[in-house]
């Protein structure tokens, strides 16, 4: 098993990754390429006790930036830690691919040099969301603004394969996205895709609201790349704002309750607030750690009740989403990844590699009813 | 000025909108209309002085119920309070109608009995929806689930004229939501208004996402109403997630905690996550204040800053969003309106009226480019 790690990606490369290249090739025993920039990388290395792990390094000397143009970089630059990753792939050299970089330029980097699996009309950009339930696949989250039914039908069975054998749902539920539970709400595309779903060998559930994401009513939430990403990118505006409304409101006072027993009582709540925000966008846990190490103040049954919380809503426990529908594994964690996030997001990579979602979806899409490839394809 | 108020819509009739008309009357020295089961009217306005004020019954023998399928419950309730309202208005007898009940049965009574201002394609549903900056109006957010780029072009025009000149915003910004800045980004008819909403009069910012909707980017946000239906369900299921995982963290202490000097700090800290979900949601700001006059543990500090986002944050104080482009003005309240809300509701209705909106709203349509109603007409 050989999983590639982008030493390049994230906003703590090459950091982040190499730690946790480090720390995931130590607990999973694996072997870890980490691609990118030698020099970089040796640097980080020696940071680190090494020895006994298979770590490799292999060489790319350009770099996509997070606010790079994804379809431009991957063509300027050829020798980008993602391109050269994805060549990896594409040529067997390694079984699975992990990066924290510009998640267009993974999208980029697969189309055009891993491809799609045969039969796939588009590859999807799933995200894990925090439920009141443990958590959801959401996908598509930005690959596709425009669908057909048939790629929505193919994003609920994608999901589920990957719901199933790696997330451990056993037999997930999918549901589809409309402004109504009933099956004739929604777009036309939205209720054919819904009719389509019904046909596919998954547990479809029928259509779920906004309401039923967090709530946590599916395993998997199919909808297109224009609405996934408006929602997901939403729901990191409301973190956000609750933070800057918190941060104004208590800054009025803050000067009269300095050394006043009300004073400590107020910073508990600024930081229970902010931890909610936290909590409630989805985003950035690291957050809490943040304050539950930083504040004195917080007492401990509520630092335990937010530790748990945060447990369970916590991106880097997650390590990673699936690019799903290309033909190989990738994984794309968040640009924040802390190392101990690329170590999940490599052993996401590995379980996706040992479960056989590839060859999974390869079968599942040949198994799907050939009217339908036809009628829709694009 | 006479205005309609619903005496049978909303979670809490007769009471609330009873209540609230009656507030009303006295405030704004304006003719109430009471719109419903007069006996049940007249019950209830016997538990207020409403002595020197002007309130007049208008007798309506069925409801149109929360549960109800809108457009089936129009044509089956043709005695409703909806419907009577709505042919008040169409017949000039009053100038604006206030409810709290069933959004789309509003909706449907005033498409079927109301009518469209002339030239408008399709009405919309807006919502008051709270921002870093006060708040900001988001429309469409269900009436339409799949619309024309004209549709969204007009959408614009009529939020910014309603942005103008109720929510007194001078040379309010328009933006029109996609999956990224630039203006290629969306789909193609999300492009096409794009392009569209740069010819009308009015203040066009552009594309803004998910994120820009609660940063409070701009003045009026316009989307199709499947997205925009999603949109507000998902603030509504994001507060509940928050509410019961703290609910279900923090109960795990409780019995540990009670009794120590933890369990204040505890209750205090449960309270402000309790009060930012709904804050976060732009929901049930009633929740926050009856938390705060529960809540014993609050220390006055907090309390102030919670009570001064509770305002700025608080549905009631806007008291209901238009349905805009029908041939009145109507004004659709929180299902959960209380008094308050009803009375700040009927405001919102009168100084629609005393501004003209609907009057400016069939101007801006009338000078629309002809081009553009002949090639997207629907």
């Amino acid at each position: 098993m050989k999983i590639i790690v982008d030493a390049m990606g994230g906003d703590h490369a090459p950091q982040a990754p190499v730690e946790g290249a480090v720390m995931a090739a130590r607990r999973y025993g694996i072997t870890i390429v980490l691609v990118g920039k030698p020099d970089v990388i040796e640097a980080e290395l020696k940071k680190h006790d090494t020895s006994g792990l298979s770590i490799e390094i292999e060489p790319a000397s350009q770099v996509i930036e997070m606010e790079d143009e994804p379809a431009r970089a991957v063509k300027a630059k050829p020798d980008s830690s993602m391109v050269v990753g994805m060549k990896m792939l594409k040529e067997g050299r390694a079984d699975g691919f992990f990066s924290a970089g510009n998640t267009g330029g993974m999208l980029a980097a697969a189309i055009f040099h891993l491809g799609r699996i045969k039969g796939v009309k588009r590859p999807a950009l799933s995200t894990i969301f925090p439920t009141v339930k443990g958590h959801c696949l959401l996908l598509d989250v930005g690959a596709n603004a425009e669908v057909k039914p048939e790629y929505l039908a193919q994003f609920g069975l994608m999901g589920a394969v990957y719901a199933e054998r790696v997330l451990g749902r056993r037999n997930p539920t999918v549901g589809l996205v409309s402004n109504g539970e009933e099956e004739k709400k929604g777009t036309p595309i939205v209720q054919e895709a819904h009719q389509l779903l019904k046909t596919m060998p998954i547990n479809f559930y029928g259509n779920v609201e906004g309401k039923d994401i967090p709530a946590g009513l599916v395993d998997v939430v199919v909808t297109d790349g224009f609405t996934g990403n408006v929602i997901i990118k939403f729901a990191e505006g409301l973190g956000a704002m609750t933070k800057q409304l918190l941060r104004e409101e208590l800054s009025r006072d803050a000067k009269a309750l300095v050394k006043t027993p009300q004073g400590a009582v107020l910073s508990l709540a600024a930081a229970g607030g902010l931890a909610w925000l936290a909590t409630q966008s989805g985003v950035a846990l690291g957050f809490i750690g943040g304050l539950l190490a930083n504040t004195g103040l917080i007492g401990w049954g509520f630092k335990r009740a937010l530790d748990r919380i945060s447990q369970r809503t916590d991106y880097a426990e997650y390590g990673g989403a699936p690019l799903l529908g290309v033909d190989g594994v990738v994984i794309i964690g968040h640009g924040r990844s802390n190392p101990y996030a690329v170590m999940n997001g490599v052993r996401v990579a590995k379980t996706a590699v040992e479960q056989g979602v590839v060859q999974a979806i390869r079968d599942g899409i040949a198994g799907m009813p050939k009217a339908q490839s036809v009628s829709t394809g694009g």
